[in-house]
């Protein structure tokens, strides 16, 4: 055979044991898949989430607050570690609201972005006091007409659409014409109108951009969004109470991207908050993760149930598939597909051979890694999907064709 | 401004009231959501269910049988109505194989296509008399195994990976290497080993793709498709007991696609079916079909919870969004992002503006129609998303950001 393997992305770090099986909580999958019982499934580690928030804490700032923004993984024991090592949860529904509660998240530490608040959404965020990032004007009034009626202080924060943008950014968020947040030179009014309405600010949410790998356009949308907190904030000659910078910090996913530079990002922000204007000194920052801190910490594993052949191609087909993984199957957001990280769980000195990795479902799209060379595998072993802690057993079609959900873990 | 709208697609037959309200089930939209209670859901037309598979047999050969796969939309009430006019329920795991024997589906009139089917799926359709279209040689030997150890004749059908294609098929599912099926000239030596094993050998499933427009493809495709039957029969010198043909009916989504023309598609098969070599004489005949049966009967509906203008650019920002419509966001299977059909339940004469409709979801990806031009509308009015009968509720990733399900109807 002359074809040539496709590249897959990097493997991060934490789960080799010298180039032998893939190790996570202490054991390898194969002893995981024997005491969970049945496959596929999930699992999270509970150190390596623990080590990237420790690693995070040390090269940012120290006044910096680090938010989980919950729709990455919301799965409870894992939700739990996060509200007790981070310092505040970022939901974006009334459903997360409530998951976020029973994970222990005191609701002072909560805000809640989203482009379509409904009347019921509003009023249980405000009547458990938890942050608003208001996203329209209507909004806006909604809110306010809400927290009248309940006889509530609600606390409202305005979500700003920058006119920049994060450059090199996976999903742009900021810059033009958008569904998130108000049109900067829109923000100081309606700042003016909630605090004349009572209300208690909870200052600006600029959120510029997502998935980033590029330290520099990091640090350059940080300084942009300070700029312009600053300048929002001069305007309506209030000091600014509190900022969420937003987040972006990727994860590499892909051949040929590498792990984001975050001391530079740490180290710049640092000067930054050096030489704050005075409308800012006294302001709380956060900025809000969720790919970021819990990504990398998580593995997909499943069962190799047939090993076929076609035209000269080998495919291993597999239990699991995009119902569990769609945006490793090249689905959900990106437009070439491109090969997630991925290992056998126990490399037997088999030789390696291009295989292609296919789920269960009966469609074309089921592909968990394309041509890669892998060490050769039969029937029953296991495939290892890295990369899987963020928008996978939430954020992929569970329920189609019937094969139900995976077993998911915090090993 | 001088932005030009996007167009979208087609809006299926059956819903018009003269260019005024969208009408489905006998009542204007806007009945349908007081009498639910509750935005967004699901509707789906038994009347436009019937009168599509009417109007199919109406087209085929009386001696074509028509299956429904029901990976399509396997919503419990209207997959009953649809085992009670199918001739059959196509399905791809022993999840599905439940549903359709709570719906009233016969197990002999129930086959199981799938590429990874586990023991316990094969032991379950083997147990219950489920025809299994074999997916490759050691899927075979592990349903000879697992019968013989039931004691049972298992019904064993083989699904063939053509060396053909479907042309202009949304999906390809034959032709070069696949995960699907086995080669073509390995199958006489397949069908002979289930022969020789005391199977019941319940013939070919010939799938070449899917989602296909061009009549003249799929006349083409099954031209192909039982010249191969004709082939690998008289290969093994035995006639074929049951044949499977596939299904590729695809419906108009996007702007410029029209409805297919399944008269020329049945003027042509029963030509076919006139001049049939003597080992498919005796052979009964079917088509699988999914999205064809049900995708346009079936539409979504969502409330404008706020209207907001963004650098002059209008957002409708909805209840619903991706978690119940994936693929009209286009983020399933499609490359270039287009507008399904689109409209606003009510048109009050308010004359039309250009406006894009996103969903709840905190992601740029969750637009459900961009830049389209339709009547002026305001918060609380209700979109209707049309083709969303098919790969909708249960092909979305639901659990995302938490706001739960979409309600459905059979109405």
């Amino acid at each position: 055979m002359t074809r040539k393997a496709k590249p897959f992305g990097l493997i991060p770090e934490g789960f080799a044991n010298g180039g032998e099986d893939v190790l996570i909580g202490g054991q390898t999958v194969q002893d995981w898949a024997e005491e969970i019982g049945t496959t596929p499934f999930f699992l999270y580690s509970a150190d390596l989430l623990r080590q990237r928030m420790a690693d995070l804490r040390a090269a940012m700032p120290n006044r910096l607050a680090i938010h989980y923004a919950m729709k990455a993984n919301p799965f409870a024991p894992l939700l739990k570690l996060m509200t007790e090592i981070s310092d505040g949860i970022d939901i974006a529904s009334a459903g997360e609201l409530a998951m976020a509660m029973a994970a222990g998240a005191t609701t002072d530490r909560i805000s809640f972005a989203g482009p379509a608040k409904r009347n019921a959404d509003l009023e249980a965020a405000i009547s458990q006091g938890v942050t608003l990032n208001l996203e329209s004007e209507g909004e806006a009034e909604r809110a306010l007409t809400i927290a009248e009626r309940l006889g509530k202080t609600p606390r409202l924060a305005v979500r700003v659409n920058p006119d920049f943008e994060l450059k090199g950014s996976g999903m742009r968020m900021g810059g033009g014409a958008k569904a998130f947040g108000v049109d900067q030179a829109r923000v100081p009014a309606l700042i003016r109108r909630i605090i004349d309405a009572g209300a208690e600010y909870r200052g600006l949410h600029i959120y510029a951009g997502s998935q980033a790998l590029d330290a520099q356009a990091l640090i350059d949308a940080q300084a942009n969004t300070l700029r312009l907190a600053a300048e929002l904030s001069d305007a309506v000659g209030i000091a600014l109470p509190h900022c969420n910078l937003g987040g972006g910090f990727g994860i590499p996913y892909f051949p040929k991207e590498i792990p984001l530079d975050i001391q530079s990002i740490g180290e710049a922000l640092d000067e930054q908050f050096a030489k704050l204007p005075d409308s800012l000194k006294t302001c709380d920052f956060a900025i809000e993760l969720g790919r970021y801190l819990v990504g990398e910490a998580g593995i997909y594993v499943t069962r190799i149930i047939d090993r076929k052949e076609s035209h000269g191609e080998i495919f291993l087909t597999c239990d699991g598939g995009l119902h569990h993984q769609l945006a490793a199957s090249g689905n959900f957001g990106t437009v070439v597909r491109r090969n997630y990280p991925v290992a056998m769980a126990a490399n037997r000195d088999r030789g390696e051979e291009i295989v292609s990795v296919v789920g269960c479902l009966c469609t074309p799209l089921d592909r968990l890694a394309d041509s890669v060379s892998l060490p050769r595998a039969e029937s029953g072993d296991l495939v290892v999907i890295f990369c899987a802690g963020a928008y996978g057993a939430s954020a992929s079609p569970v329920n189609f064709l019937g094969h139900g959900a995976a077993q998911e873990r915090l090993v």
